[in-house]
């Protein structure tokens, strides 16, 4: 990776790029939002109905702090957002939950699937975006309550394993062509992530190997649960 | 009213209906969570999802900060909760919005028959608790982004006022009933408010008063946004 600590935000076109990069990252919170919270209401029992609430309450927090970020870098919110919405809605739509269990496999491998997006494009953005961007990771730690009570669940009853398995692989296939999706349609993150010939950003090659990472470590996730990914 | 600061937490009767009311605010909080971030996803707007996104948060950090009180006073809040989930839930239940306005009055009328409950009801605890119900309380304001919308929508087309009032008469005539309900079964609550012989707490009249206080609230309210009530 070759961060971009060289480019600046008197760059009106690497501002335009970080405060698009801010309003994904922001829309994806909100979503996270409220699929959780819609998630939360087959919850079995109050205390994981609870547990997600907070891990929801997070998300609008550090989605707060995104469109603080936006606002400071002199942008829209919700013109930032407007580009991401199709995509993220369609990702929610197309990965309906059957069961509880998938629901919080959604909340983990959303969470996951966002940290590590997060912990990739920190490299590329300005030193003061990086560090939020950090501090909304660290955040999201909280899916680690889908983590215990999925491997428990699992522990419980190996034969639901087979259809969380493939529900995973669901999320994460219609997580890369959404975001694959975006990659073409969006030329101001792509600036972000691609070599501008100024020696910053990743080139394309650089591009496809982030896809790379992100899925194997959801495979390693899944295989840490116990399911064949 | 007679203010119960004669009364301290030492007594193991006050301290449990403390408990006890401290359990149905933070059950309250947590229903109008859920209740307004399931009716958001109806908004026709972004703008309008987030509005109700941050008012269901403020209604979570409030949930927190009365289950924390719980438990400084010794309790459990699950079980601190349980005695209401049935009516908190049923008058969820009963009231179902048929449109984005409904949902918006259902927020706001939700909202303040609970700034109105917590007011009459900070009278009667412990100054602690009385704090922070009052805290509790002032944030609850955030429900004037309904208020606003329900105004701005019956200016523009005063046909609809009809259908709104009837469903205003039926929120809080569904929550009268509940709040009924709670009052016949719940021991430590009454305790807390009927007149121990103590001279503390209010007797079986100032109760039905309290009831008729909050039904005037709601009408005034009503009338406010141009409903009859």
């Amino acid at each position: 990776m070759a961060p971009s600590t060289g480019r600046d935000l008197s760059d009106p076109t690497f501002r335009a790029s970080v405060i698009e990069l801010c309003g994904a990252l922001a829309y994806g919170e909100l979503v996270g939002f409220f699929t959780i919270v819609h998630d939360a209401q087959t919850a079995p029992r109050l205390a994981y109905r609870v547990a997600l609430a907070k891990v929801a309450s997070n998300e609008f927090t550090q989605y707060e702090r995104l469109v603080g970020r936006i606002e400071e870098l002199g942008g829209d919110p919700e013109e930032a957002m407007a580009p991401f919405t199709a995509s993220f809605d369609e990702w929610v739509r197309r990965t309906p939950p059957s069961s509880w269990l998938e629901g919080l496999m959604k909340v983990y491998a959303g969470n996951t699937l966002a940290s590590d997006f997060y912990r990739e494009i920190s490299a590329y953005v300005d030193p003061q975006t990086r560090d939020l961007v950090k501090e909304v990771l660290q955040d999201s730690g909280q899916a680690e309550f889908a983590a215990q009570e999925l491997r428990q669940a699992i522990a419980d009853d190996p034969a639901i394993a087979g259809r969380l398995a493939l529900f995973g692989r669901r999320l994460i296939g219609e997580a890369l062509s959404q975001a694959q999706r975006v990659a073409a349609d969006r030329d101001a993150i792509t600036m972000l992530l691609v070599d501008d010939g100024s020696g910053h950003g990743a080139d394309l090659a650089e591009m496809t190997q982030i896809f790379a990472r992100i899925t194997q470590g959801h495979t390693d996730r899944m295989e840490a649960l116990g399911l064949s990914a």
